[in-house]
């Protein structure tokens, strides 16, 4: 087996499409965000990437074996732009593999005469978030003016680590190969799977690129965790102490 | 040395084997199964599969040295398929490792004219086990009903965390190049070596390829394990508290 | 992508150049050095070297998207040799790596005719330092010579643990190929990012090399770093006893 | 710079030499003994190998850099066997590192005739040595028998774990490769350098190999660390307590 081996499993036309990536990360906001764009919009498994720097797996989900790999999806909306979406379970396990991910990445782009890559990611604050602001970077002028037409905020040294990752190499690879290239990244906690910056972004991409999505079951999603971050809060108070209130109570 | 050496042995005609798999992994429930099977019958050694990925080290036994390695062994039984089993005591030692290990496990497999897959090994329960499930994967809709015939649990979502390792590479990349191939795994606690679960996955392996072995010196294991953790259990209860049985025998 | 790349974003002629090497380590002395240098000649961007070894990464500044590199500038300076400064945000993530990229920037150094090599970096002492030795290292007897004319200390088995990463491979690898190298290392306690030493280490090399630079902005960041030194001293030393201070405004 | 690099620095005929090889290990035994060898008898430097796989550093000793190497010295004792030593600071620093010096450690063999290869090392005992038996493992039955005859013990599971590293690979190799083996391994504790363990060990391959070295400095830096081990013991043991002692004798 090579080291990158790309799977060619439909034929699709697609016109100047965006990249559109989604793999787990911070928040796994980019995660849940692609998986609600190809739960909302009709789309066909075109490619499958495998690689030795993805985990020596399989996953197996009602009998079905699948190994280790990244999936491209094509999407022609009714309304907007045409869509290759990159999802998959895994990032590379090592350096040298995020790279060479990348490189086979666009190379699959370049087949579907991809015009713009937007990566969607999360951007840790460590604290839990009530207003979901989306942070950009681009590596153009146009993508950056575009982005902050949408409402995406661009802050002087945000991310302050930079990107890293398979969405940090696809602006900085991408660059380098004159592919236009942004990132979309929802503010989250850092903490937990977070459907509501998921939406955040989601709600940006919309805006770029035209199509439409009902986000009833990212809100479902989103009700669930909130349930979730309340217990956890409870617990960390203890318990309520009974006893106490009941001797106000006789006061 | 390159990456991936074979070195041929014994040369051996085999029928449309199986390649059997048991290397080390939970509970050892596959690497126990197989050296019990290469211990009842017949067999020859045939190949063995050296690499830079396993571990730089020598095994000494009784004055013998023998660098880290696989062993394929022929094994033409009396009743049943005949069987190409891959044992060793080593996984590869990193992710790339796991790949190209499995690619050369299938050109072995190849050249002596494998036509299925069976991968051995154990499910993590995380409690001790009273009945010996094997849960099963499969990558074709036969093998699944042969594995379904022999009283394999097929289960909606078990093993939840995939399968790792070269039994998983058997099943995504035997699956990939067009063979047949399943994983039975036994049910085991996960703690501990677990010659039951072993059995377990040997008899429905002699249910599915027809070879018939005795378990007398695997269930002497058994015992033998069942001794250190009844010996495990008295420990963290504490010390049987010789005092309170004195108070008995004065009352 | 390459393993290693070099991109050449100008052509500039150097005559008979010094390559001064300055990439993060120990109290980012030699970072902290080629900075300053950079910030107070002129300078022109000639090349930069990415690398699959370099952290799968992107910085973002002021909207603009970098990959992770080294960079080369070319300086001529109104007064003495003309320099070739490599300087950047990351060492190697891998052992491979750092002979890799070594590698590459001896050859990007032969290609704009580098005679001598000048590696600069901290030698950590474990204790805050009051007078900035600098430590030195040679490959040549005329390289020492210079270097103790400058005022550089050769101390027998310092430094101890020898020379690591990129500053100890450019002298060992220059050496093999035949150019000169040499390193000065500044003491610092190995704690903190140490501007002083810095500025010990560049008035090293401005007498070997004969360039001029004003100091006061580094002398401004090692201001800003003595503060931070004496609060934590402070806080160490726990509240300043207010109760204390009373009793002897009562007396 | 390719992965594993052969500098040739001496020409040197040497007749059937034994390969002899110490580098760092348990209690640096191997290391310790070669280094005594060297010290004690004349010898040329002929090789150094150089490895991406060494850690990327280089030392400094008198103002000389060194950069990470292995080097073979050619010796030829006026009485015994011609020896072809290697030595080192280092072991490589990952796995595929190790097979690959181990390899071109036996191509330099290779290219001075070696007939025979013996590798030093000391077995950790987990406990404090009195009597220092040397454990054998040999890949042919005229080494074992020559082994055993120099007083050296066969046991059948020592060491339980194998031989890793350099030693062990320089057996599994040259085995494969068809050159007989053998390693001498010094019992020591495993928790200090133990000049006392590598004195047993190469007095097993003086008698083996009929050269002659004298042990004095041998035996100084033993009662050195003999006197490390009684201060260590002392201060486990506490302070000895002269006021409780005084209080026996005034009874």
């Amino acid at each position: 087996m090579d080291d990158y081996e790309i799977e060619e499993l439909e034929a699709v036309d697609l016109e100047s499409p965006v990249l559109v990536e989604g793999l787990p990360g911070v928040g796994h906001v980019g995660k849940l965000a692609v998986e609600h764009l190809l739960e909302e919009l009709d789309s066909t498994l075109v490619r499958r990437v495998y690689s030795t720097h993805f985990p020596p797996q399989v996953s197996v989900k009602d009998g079905d074996v699948q190994l280790a790999s990244a999936e491209f999806h094509a999407v022609t909306p009714d309304e907007g732009r045409d869509l290759l979406v990159l999802s998959g379970n895994h990032q590379a396990q090592d350096n040298a593999g995020h790279y060479g991910l990348v490189s086979t990445f666009l190379d699959v782009g370049e087949s579907f005469g991809v015009e713009e890559i937007i990566a969607l990611g999360g951007v840790p604050t460590g604290e839990l978030i009530e207003e979901y602001d989306v942070i950009g970077a681009a590596t153009t002028d146009d993508m950056t003016a575009d982005l902050e037409g949408a409402g995406v905020a661009f802050r002087e040294n945000e991310p302050a680590g930079g990107i890293v990752g398979v969405s940090g190499l696809l602006l900085g690879m991408g660059k380098r190969q004159g592919t236009p290239a942004a990132c979309l990244m929802g503010e989250t906690s850092g903490y937990l799977v977070d459907p509501k910056s998921a939406q955040a972004v989601l709600e940006v991409l919309q805006d770029l690129l035209g199509f439409e999505v009902d986000y009833s079951s990212l809100e479902e999603r989103a009700d669930e965790m909130e349930e979730v971050v309340r217990k956890i809060q409870e617990m960390e108070q203890g318990p309520s102490s009974p006893a106490d209130e009941d001797l106000r109570y006789i006061g």
